[in-house]
């Protein structure tokens, strides 16, 4: 049976450079963007954990952390039910139903489904777009995955805080902009930041993403480690992309 | 009359490297740092302002900046009588009377000295460390300019934010550490992060400095600045540092 029986319509197999491990996208809806692949090589899982994507679109998140680590179990929660089909397609034709499930539903629900302190970590790409004048149509894949249209910073953070056990981890990736916002919402929700790194597309250029590591209920010291630098020069990766990227 | 009648024993002029600028030191009680001269050249002190630097040490913030900028007015606080005493003859053997005042008195008064929304800049490079346990002799200089022992952190934000006029910026120094308890207190006090910049020693360590724009009442989105490199390769520094130094 050739796995071209896994693809619908405009849609791909994209190569994940690990355990020969392949992604179903839809390059015309949305396809996953550098912040989840360097999500996944920030995030530590340590043999037997548990994890929860909060927001896992075609499931990229569980299935790179799958490849890297030796956590026991994942599971990504997606709300928009094509890109979770993807996500569930990825998974079968890569041989990981065991491992890793996709599940349809609402970040805002993340803790009522799952129950409360159940998951030792918690990893999120969340829209990083508070402000949604001008956008074209709402209901479009894309401005959703990228815009606070169906859950806000303070949804995930909330219910990622919920569902950890007590000095559980939580990852997420965000715009450097919302800083100052986001230390104070994870600190109303008691997930002290304990690692930052900031990434920077030039070394000599300001970071459009930073990376943390929260623990629920930590206490507040911070490392932030040095910087992540994506190109040595235009169109070339530095050493540290491609060993994350697995190149 | 010969510039030495300046200098008590044990002191030595350094020179500035601005506008033929000294400033008088005591290696043996306290030397200003690089932090204090990398504030200097973060905080932007437009023409006409009034300035004031909590915990002025020997001046050295006040001194930089009126070599730097076209700021109308510097005051430099400090609690310890005799760095406060060296600031005050490097202020006169630079021709600055008219242009820096240096007023002795304690940071957690300092609203009530100087009143409320008075001056359009605070600059501060206060103690980092909160912790004291250890501390061979807390009455020592040093000990006092690097601990918090006679000011907290919170106490600094708090005069600060009271001394600005609304819409007033707020430039400090500090350690990457206290990154989240720092955004923390300053939300407190209504004060906003507008830019940050990370300090690293090399381009592949850890920062070590962070500096902090803030605006009294500003909106939450703040700039995270390229890295400061401070070495090029180990005793060479960064063309950025040497610029900063005026070397």
């Amino acid at each position: 049976m050739p796995d071209e029986i896994f693809l619908k319509e405009g849609e791909r197999f994209d190569d994940l450079e690990r355990n020969g491990y392949r992604i179903i996208q839809n390059p015309e809806k949305f396809c996953f963007g550098m912040d989840a692949v360097l999500l996944s090589g920030f995030a530590a899982v340590k043999e037997g954990e548990c994890v929860i994507d909060l927001g896992t679109g075609t499931g990229i998140i569980p299935i790179l952390l799958k490849a890297k680590t030796k956590g026991r179990h994942f599971t990504g929660l997606e709300i928009q039910q094509e890109s979770a089909d993807m996500a569930r397609r990825s998974v079968a034709v890569n041989g990981l139903s065991a491992d890793i499930d996709i599940v349809d539903g609402d970040i805002r629900e993340a803790s009522a489904m799952f129950g409360a302190s159940v998951f030792d970590v918690v990893t999120t790409n969340p829209p990083y777009m508070s402000n949604q004048h001008g956008l074209v149509n709402p209901k479009l894949p894309k401005a959703i995955a990228r815009h606070e249209i169906l859950c806000t910073l303070e949804d995930v953070v909330r219910e990622g805080a919920r569902l950890l056990k007590p000095g559980g981890r939580f990852y997420m990736v965000h715009r450097p902009g919302r800083l100052a916002e986001i230390i104070r919402i994870l600190e109303k929700y008691r997930l002290e930041p304990k690692r930052m790194k900031f990434v920077h597309p030039f070394v000599d250029k300001e970071p459009n993403m930073v990376l943390f590591e929260c623990s629920r209920g930590g206490k507040p010291q911070v490392r932030v480690e040095a910087p992540l630098v994506v190109f040595e020069k235009p169109g070339v990766y530095t050493r540290e992309i491609t060993e994350i990227y697995g190149y």
